[in-house]
């Protein structure tokens, strides 16, 4: 009798793990199971704005291995299985199956929780009208496109700044819609700092996206038919025939903490650095989990793809007997909205003051290329640097075209815990379509170091 | 009475030594006197293959620094003053006044070379046609602009498939003409491997530039004019109205030679990280040094603006009594011919091999942004590994835009001796218009630790 793996959750955290464990056991030693509560598996849920906004073409393009593909590969995957109980005593599931609305049993000998990330949903007057969408799944994403292309809607209202309000509401732009973003913050993005967001703010309005900072939603209007007619704020309703709800994500731990897995302060399944929860036999990985941030050094729940299909590999490897790590993470991300490019690494002023640390901020505005060269554009960077030996921080950068992806330089250098100073003389390439001569990261790492010279 | 500076060369070294040490030491305490033998000072070498090609339209915008610039800045810039004899324990120079001939001496406290690169020069029948240039000036680059814009030159013949003779081979199709390109090596770039050279090769043809590899020229055909009417290889002639050399530099260390400063097995002027030479007082900067390659630990000899630069910064902080230090160099570079991308950091293969080290390769196919994101387009990365340790040792990278400048991420990892394993689960920055979920630089490394691990 072969050893029984379930997987719950069918996301790239859950695929990943089976398709690692498959590539490692053989079928006759492993059975594995996955269920997933939608149709679909294995679909990026970063590029879902990408598809309502028109620029990719097919939702299955998203869908990096369908079902099919992963049965083919000898995972039995069964789509529109809920699971709703977890004995882990019993080493027992409880399943819905949606098809005939029936429950059945299933046993495990070892368990993937894959469970991913609920979105936040403001419980607010009129919040049940047609026309309001998060933007989670990949159903959700082919709901509100087809909302988009065929019901003539002229005015959209995007709630909340952060990566997915924005994608969001370029997305909508991009559709032809009349775009409002509406924000409890001072500035966009508040991963980045308020001066950072200052200029995302600024291009934003230059995108003709209306901004509208440090509003409350009170709630929604509908109208006679139950169609949301506009956001309710203090003081004013702005209009629209379509609203997209960006208000961010907590881990989907629910289903794991009423089973008695351990979940920790963020709210997400709390694992050793191989994935394994505090009970026996019994992972987790992706969205639903919390992980270790190298810099604040303090847990972290931070719903992103990468570290998703990371932490799979990882549990992959692991629940076959083999031995991988995750090793933390430092909150790099990056998002681009029309030519606009955001990104960030390590922590933020705010991050660094709650994480005890005094620190120096060296900010520059530099180009993209030599600033001779045509089409060189601006970027701003910003380092901070611990005050007392000048360990890098963390980092942002905002610009166009060939900006944010530098980020990942910093993020390399910050992972290392290099210092501004040795970082300032760092080789990295250079040629004048690519890079002043001196690289606008060395520079804002400079302006770092001189700060604490200053001091 | 102030100290006196002198320092030998324009360039950007030693303009960046003069005014680092200007932004630190008032004129009362420290004269700075820089000779430059031709007519412009801290202009960019790397971007003359733009002003030839015709992309950076006036000569002007590669001048960073004019002479008047660095005077008003107070820096006593001489240009037509040519070097041609340092006595160091006497602090005197002759100095050559292209002006009226004459020559003149003069005094100083502490020096600087910062007397460049020279160009490798083929002793070769025929080579004082007219038509054939180097490019290692900004006059030779007007000069050739000149002769490309208004002589009705069709067929350019590049010797060379360095960086310069591709970049130049670029500036030629882009001004209309007909080029081939000629190299001895069986592929061209070959400070790349030769398999990544291929990829190259084949881009190049694609972009409508003829090839011809492992090819010896032998000379050039002259016409009646004196004008360069071929170049001639083993039983072959490519007529040519044009020739464009671009066989590589060595260090301008004859003046420091003779003077009795030392010069390395390399060819270039011998410093320690200060950039201090053996020789008391005097230091150096620029591509006439050579540096320390943090990989192999040996001396190298890298003519880089980059390096240039940041030595020159070093050098101003340390003749006016700071301390600063020039951490060495890793090798990378990076290069652009139309859409073509070429990055390199670390060892080669071939490198890798001299410097005694066992390795493995972890070679991907991948792709710049998400497959399903439009404008995704094909690189190549390889990763060198230390075949017992996993520390990674260089990388390539090959593709088109938005692949080169990911070189930096591996860079910075390779300066700071990470292994292929911690670097696979890095925290770089995804979204799909930058990325797939598994940036293309980590899947080269897990490759590389397959590799090992499957030894």
């Amino acid at each position: 009798m072969p050893q029984r793996l379930v997987v719950i959750g069918g996301d790239a955290a859950g695929m990943s793990a089976a398709s690692q464990a498959r590539r490692r056991a053989k079928p006759s030693e492993l059975e594995i199971v996955a269920f997933e509560r939608g149709q679909y598996t294995s679909y990026s849920a970063c590029g879902l704005p990408y598809f309502v906004g028109g620029l990719v073409k097919d939702a299955q393009d998203l869908i990096a291995r369908s079902p099919d593909e992963h049965r083919a590969n000898g995972i039995d995957v069964r789509t529109g299985h809920e699971v709703v109980d977890v004995d882990v005593d019993a080493r027992q599931l409880m399943v819905r199956r949606h098809r005939d609305h029936s429950t059945i049993v299933e046993g495990f000998d070892q368990l993937v929780f894959a469970t991913g990330a609920v979105p936040v949903k403001p419980d607010l007057p009129g919040s049940d009208a047609k026309g309001i969408y998060g933007i989670q799944t990949i159903t959700d994403g082919i709901a509100l496109r087809e909302h988009v292309v065929h019901s003539g809607v002229r005015r959209a209202v995007v709630v909340g700044g952060g990566y997915v309000g924005l994608e969001m509401a370029e997305a909508m732009t991009r559709a032809g819609l009349d775009v409002v973003l509406l924000d409890r913050s001072p500035q966009p993005m508040n991963t980045i700092d308020p001066d950072m967001g200052a200029v995302v703010a600024d291009v934003l309005r230059g995108l003709g996206i209306e901004l509208h900072m440090e509003v409350a939603v009170h709630g929604f209007e509908q109208d006679a038919d139950g169609n949301v007619a506009a956001v309710a704020t203090e003081g004013h309703a702005f209009p629209a025939d379509i609203v997209v709800l960006g208000l961010g994500v907590k881990p989907g731990s629910r289903l794991a903490h009423d089973a008695g897995v351990a979940v920790g302060t963020t709210g997400g399944i709390v694992t050793d650095r191989r994935m394994a929860t505090k009970t026996e036999g019994v992972w987790a990985a992706g969205d639903c989990v919390e992980t270790f941030h190298r810099v604040s050094r303090r847990p972290v729940a931070m719903a992103l793809g990468t570290h998703a299909n990371k932490q799979g590999k990882v549990v992959g490897d692991n629940v076959t007997g083999g031995y991988s790590a995750f090793p933390g993470v430092i909150g790099t991300a990056v998002t681009k909205v029309c030519e606009l490019e955001v990104a960030r690494t390590g922590l933020s002023e705010r991050e660094a003051h709650a994480a005890g640390f005094e620190f120096v901020v060296g900010r520059i505005e530099s180009t993209t290329r030599a600033a001779y060269y045509p089409d060189s554009s601006t970027l701003h960077v910003k380092v901070l640097a611990d005050a007392r030996n000048g360990t890098m921080l963390g980092a942002q950068i905002v610009g166009r075209e060939g900006a944010a992806k530098r980020i990942d330089v910093l993020a390399t250098a910050i992972w290392t815990g290099m210092t501004a100073d040795e970082f300032s003389m760092l080789d990295l390439a250079y040629a004048p379509p690519y890079s002043p001569v001196w690289d606008p990261t060395l520079v804002a790492a400079r302006k770092a170091v001189a700060e604490i010279n200053s001091r």
